[in-house]
């Protein structure tokens, strides 16, 4: 078992947690939902996309005949703003295991027309329906024990104010991935913490999406400053989370023309690699 | 420069190949193109899941105002068959740098009806735009010269008859990661090769498409017998690629719950890396 990073006094349940309440869609007709896309998990003024990716996943594990995201690819369009969204769903093939969706996030400009923020594919399946068959010759990240790793309250915030998501998380960096935050990044394309959720809410597929988006862009380490925007982030899902912090570790090994990929990869307490993603964003070279 | 392998006597041009006739497109109308679908691209009478991304990126290339694919993602929902499809192509978004677009494959039951086959969404640019700027951290992989690697005139051919596409490619497979095809699997998720046209074309966007999903399944040196279907591929093209022979290699870590990623990385001739892929495919486990 992974070490485990202090719990809150009061753990939320699953399904009654601040991330269930701002990722839940209500059902406005056959495929279609609403939602208000909350303030609370946004980075410098930009909706989080890893939090969009959930709205998006809810509404499609609603949608479709299975309900856990087995690998959803997301093309982030413009960018989201806290507010009103509707989330439109198609089903695209439903199948005996596994069953593909196609969801779009809009909101509205001053005329009322809807713009479309993001569009996702995504095959679903059961989760637990999976052979337990594990022959993975990956191994869980080294990060230090979570007492020995830093959060925005160990310190100056270089973030402090402009990122509501930091107060809604319990992210704790690995040092020898901080060098940024000192003014001195290591140049190496790597970011790794443990993740949680603030109020103690265990993980399911659904924050995993969360997850794969939630820390400092590893283009800080590589000495770039500003946001790195993500033009396309596939995640795929491989094993229903154990309850108990995660682990997330992030690696960008070609940074080249003006993008970057982050390759993620999530472990749960039972050092189980239970989600991997990888995106294509954006830099720009100063 | 990356050692060559050896080229036939007569190359033919991007444009004017067996691979440019076969991806090939026809507009029937405003975002929509028919194609007859090549039998020379299959693998065990499946048709490559690498030809059709490129059938599918060119029509996009064709419908969008950006040429180059720059990330692609792929959702396969039933199996191609060699013959009559058609595409249907919808502009998602247009953008300065970037445009989104998304384009579904179809063919033809029984009655006629059309039967999807294939979803991708995906973003397009200029490669030739993008700025010179090169930080990776990425390496080529070690594959020996390619008079050293092996190609299916070698040896006995265990795919031989069954597996035409074969016979379009110019693959050299790196030794390390052939024991499978001698018994003898070594266990690690790795398969590494030269790959190129057998009519000695050089890379191209599209054909990076190919590419990534032309190598014999890395399940193979994990031990595992039959096909290993794609549920979901996504491409991101980096760099427009050099003329001269490819080095494609294929990595899995995790093969659990009966599903394994694929990791592919494409590097050129003047080492450059030219793409990367991930896709989350079905095994069936003994």
């Amino acid at each position: 078992m992974a070490e485990a990073a202090a719990a809150p006094a009061v753990r939320a349940a699953v399904g009654d947690s601040e991330f269930d309440r701002d990722t839940a869609v209500t059902r406005r007709g056959p495929g279609v939902y609403d939602i208000d896309l909350s303030a609370g998990w946004s980075i410098l003024g930009a909706v989080n996309g890893g939090y969009l990716l959930a709205v998006l996943g809810r509404a499609l594990g609603d949608a479709l005949p299975h309900a856990d995201p087995f690998t959803v690819s997301a093309h982030y369009l413009t960018a989201s703003r806290p507010g009103p969204a509707v989330v439109r769903t198609e089903t695209v093939r439903t199948g005996r295991t596994l069953s593909t969706g196609q969801a779009s996030l809009f909101q509205y400009d001053d005329e009322g027309n809807e713009v479309e923020r993001i569009r996702v594919l995504a095959s679903y399946g059961d989760l637990d329906a999976l052979p337990g068959d594990v022959r993975t010759s990956a191994e869980p990240p080294a990060i230090p024990p979570a007492e020995q790793c830093f959060g925005p309250e160990d310190g100056p915030d270089p973030l402090d104010g402009v990122s509501a998501i930091t107060e809604r998380l319990r992210l704790r960096l690995d040092p020898a991935t901080l060098g940024w935050a000192l003014g001195k990044p290591s140049g190496r394309g790597e970011m790794r913490a443990w993740f949680g959720l603030a109020d103690g809410r265990d993980a399911d597929p659904f924050s995993l999406l969360l997850a794969v988006d939630a820390l400092p862009p590893t283009a800080f380490e590589l000495g770039l400053k500003g946001w790195v925007p993500t033009v396309e982030l596939t995640v795929h899902v491989r094993c229903r989370p154990a309850p108990g912090p995660l682990r997330v570790s992030i690696t960008t090994r070609n940074l080249a023309g003006g993008f970057l990929e982050e390759d993620a990869e999530v472990w749960d307490s039972a050092d189980r690699l239970v989600a991997q993603s990888r995106q294509l964003a954006r830099v720009r070279l100063g």
